[in-house]
């Protein structure tokens, strides 16, 4: 994989490993001390194209009724429904897998994959993540949207580092 | 809870949540650089009493098949089916949350949960568990026998130390 673009995916969970509420909600996540000291925007400056699954796209048009959080980046959302583009995103229709490899070797920074589920265990399974910066969030929700989905795909990683800001545990895994 | 003894988990997991893989192996955590520096024996220390339920007595038992790990320890295993005593545990057929809410008015040291699942999630409930101590080891397993169970309790954690253990990070947390 030397020499090849990174996929990174960078995102917070709770401590039983959910992304968001049922109902998407990230309310458990908001107003937790240590948002502010993360390296959010060194990360962000790090990373030039952006991909993300459809719900996640949608929830995020929710999110952020007023501006688009990513403007200025390459982003691609995976729908088997939507095509074309929007002033900030492409509609892509083909297998993720298949996709993901050919941005991988094109020239750039690395590459963000926002959200889970859905889009993350397939490109898991491909073996296209290189690294996982994971923040945990201190609250047990109990249920909601996990970041990894029950699956059959084993992966082994390496702890490259562990963080704390405020009440955020941060953990940094290179896929082995 | 001022004055009562604390109800600890500690215990380690794999990076998506899992306690042992389906037919109970723990093959993924065993060798994993950074096991020997942990401070497991100054928690030991930490200990005099010691509850599970049935189901992880008896893999400790095929896991350590010449001596009890835990001998010289209060040991009381939950059970249904199982009564009475044996040279290193008694068998408890109360409701956990009673027998546990007796047991953290008696005076002692701290008293070790092991393992998840079954017991956990109605203690979890009841709020009778103090604190976690969770070492992360560096793999997705993909599926196994998870720490949390989906349940419909949600419960506040306070994040009080973030540790690096070569290849673990370990999480501590004070529930609210």
């Amino acid at each position: 994989m030397s020499g090849q673009r990174k996929l990174v995916f960078y995102g917070a969970v709770s401590a039983d490993g959910y992304l968001a509420r049922e109902n998407h909600s990230l309310d458990w996540l908001i107003g937790t001390e240590g948002e502010e000291d993360t390296d959010y925007a060194d990360f962000y400056e790090s990373v030039d194209t952006i991909i993300m699954g459809r719900k996640t796209y949608e929830e995020i048009l929710v999110l952020f009724p007023d501006e688009f959080p990513y403007k200025g980046k390459e982003c691609y959302v995976f729908s088997r429904t939507l095509t074309g583009r929007t002033e900030d995103v492409r509609f892509i229709h083909e297998e993720p897998a298949d996709f993901i490899q050919a941005l991988k070797r094109q020239d750039g920074k690395r590459i963000w994959i926002v959200g889970g589920g859905d889009l993350l265990q397939p490109i898991l399974k491909e073996e296209l993540v290189d690294e996982f910066i994971i923040q945990v969030a201190p609250v047990l929700l109990g249920r909601g949207i996990p970041l990894f989905r029950p699956g059959e795909t084993e992966t082994a990683l390496k702890l490259t580092d562990v963080r704390r800001y405020k009440q955020f545990a941060e953990l940094r895994y290179e896929v082995r």
